[in-house]
């Protein structure tokens, strides 16, 4: 095995369960990650109540369903450190310091913050916690001294804010070792996969979401309702590969991109019919999802041995913060027993 | 002893020496309140680097002076709790729960914060923490499930913010145990007094304070420069006593009122001299605060030895809110292992 040179933290916000579109734009990376560095996977239980505190019971269960898509997809435990957020305080301290080295200002003006909230619709409803996460993301970062962090394009804001914090907290208390991090973005920016409706990436909330614990026969009947071209009704007629669903998921999961290249052709010349081009997406998508679901459905006949991994990753990731909040405290000079 | 009905938390930050002001705005009334209540007093360090992140030391020494103050004026550490703020961080995370309860709305349309903002010329310079500090002070309260706050007027609306804060919480997570707290408001408002210059509360930014830990001749120099009657030229002529530092301390400290009436009768229709009753101001000061100095002292000779006072109640105060914040996430659910 390779020398583990970067120090990784990622993770997601648990919701729900993860669909293809998490697979697509970081879980597959994460597994490949897993092997040439020191990964940080975080399960942001606390971040998610900024917007979802009167659904705890979504984030319990998000949590259990996360860390089973996780082993599905062959995150493995034992060498990526996944842990549960609010289950390791000593982040939380460093926030509460964070909040004190950075102008409001900073934080309210950040365009990724700007942009979620406008996004969900939160605006004058958005909690305290919501406004101020970006400041516990940094504290996520800095506590493990990470020094790479993937993220997608939208999310580099987040990156620069992370950096202006640690730097300010360095600047105020020289003895401090925080260290900067870098943002790790996918080529094309990792924009998500498109949902299976095309209008928008693919999510929950939008009910657009091919997941990785769906049945056979439940992506049977998405890849059924995939949207194609609304004006290719013969299968003579001449069809639009552009916003074309089926055509977009074949480009990112077909392993034969020459032969989806003629498909293409035949397609925009008229005479291929969506039910072909469908049955070999879907062929594809089952024998990608196959593996997956049955790892995930061996993991979730045992929960709590799901949660005892999350308890060991958990501890471990407390093992590995505590030093660097004790070096905090001693740069701040707040060590007073 | 009587039964310790209350549960009071109170504190300060610890950015300087405390001062005659915060004699008589809350620390006598402290020394009698441990007597029938269960009393915490918290070194709001945390808070304080709200607006002092770049002066740490100040806080760090701020830390041992206001323990000294503390026990200087008789506050006893085996009846109330003094404890340092950041080196309990279950608080720190309470405040993290809690952020996520409460509109962002709701805590920056604070009157309080709004008016220490502006008063402290922070404006645009403020930290993220500044800003969110009422949601960390709902959680020192919280924390200790006490019942009774002892605050000035202008302080009231951090008391309903914590209310609301607390209402919010075991509203959504209903097995939450969390109990709201009454504003103990000293009769007249609980304003503080006047600094040596008239012109505004005693303070320390304002170089107008007398301090507990004065030197006798600080204290008669401060007591000659004390502001009176600018057209009280010559001891025949009639004297002003609205606005007069001398006379309002008077009010305040001296045992005979009576004495103090006459006095002031005979200020106003002239031939009573300023010397004179700055000189009974002057040795009434000495001998409140001769014993204080003393006992502050005593206590400075050994500093390590109030470390170790802070130290123990710290551990009680931990000790205290332990179960407060497992029982907040056993009702939250989020008690995963």
């Amino acid at each position: 095995m390779a020398t583990k040179r970067e120090i990784i933290l990622t993770g997601d916000r648990p919701t729900g369960k993860l669909h293809l579109g998490h697979y697509v734009g970081s879980l597959k990376s994460r597994v490949e990650l897993q092997h040439q560095h020191e990964q940080f996977i975080l399960l942001a239980d606390l971040q998610a109540m900024g917007d979802n505190a009167g659904e705890i019971e979504k984030i319990r269960q998000g949590v259990l369903d996360v860390a089973l898509d996780y082993l599905a997809v062959g995150i493995d435990f034992s060498l990526s450190t996944v842990y549960v957020q609010t289950a390791v305080p000593e982040i939380t301290e460093l926030m509460s310091f964070f909040l004190n080295v950075i102008g409001f200002g900073r934080v309210e003006r950040n365009p990724t913050v700007k942009t979620e909230i406008r996004q969900r619709g939160l605006d004058d409803g958005v909690t305290a916690g919501f406004v101020v996460y970006p400041v516990s993301q940094a504290a996520d970062i800095a506590a493990f001294k990470a020094t790479l962090v993937p993220v997608g394009e939208d999310q580099v804001p987040m990156i620069e804010l992370t950096n202006d914090i640690v730097g300010a907290f360095n600047r105020l208390y020289p003895e401090s070792t925080l260290v900067e991090c870098r943002a790790l973005v996918p080529k094309g920016g990792g924009s998500r996969l498109v949902g299976i409706d095309g209008k928008a990436k693919m999510s929950k909330s939008l009910g657009n979401a091919l997941y990785l614990a769906d049945s056979p026969n439940e992506i049977s009947k998405k890849v059924k309702q995939m949207y194609t071209d609304p004006q290719h009704l013969r299968v003579e007629d001449p069809g639009h590969i552009e916003g074309n669903v089926v055509f977009s998921y074949l480009d990112v999961f077909d392993p034969n991109q020459e032969e989806v290249a003629e498909l293409k052709a035949h397609y925009q010349r008229g005479g291929l019919g969506d039910g072909v081009v469908k049955k070999r997406l879907e062929e594809l998508l089952q024998e990608i999802l196959r593996p997956i679901r049955t790892r995930r459905e061996q993991y979730a006949a045992d929960p709590g041995a799901v949660i005892e991994l999350l308890k060991q990753g958990t501890a471990r990731a407390r093992e590995r913060v505590t030093p660097t909040l004790d070096e905090c405290k001693r740069a701040m000079g707040i060590n007073y027993f």
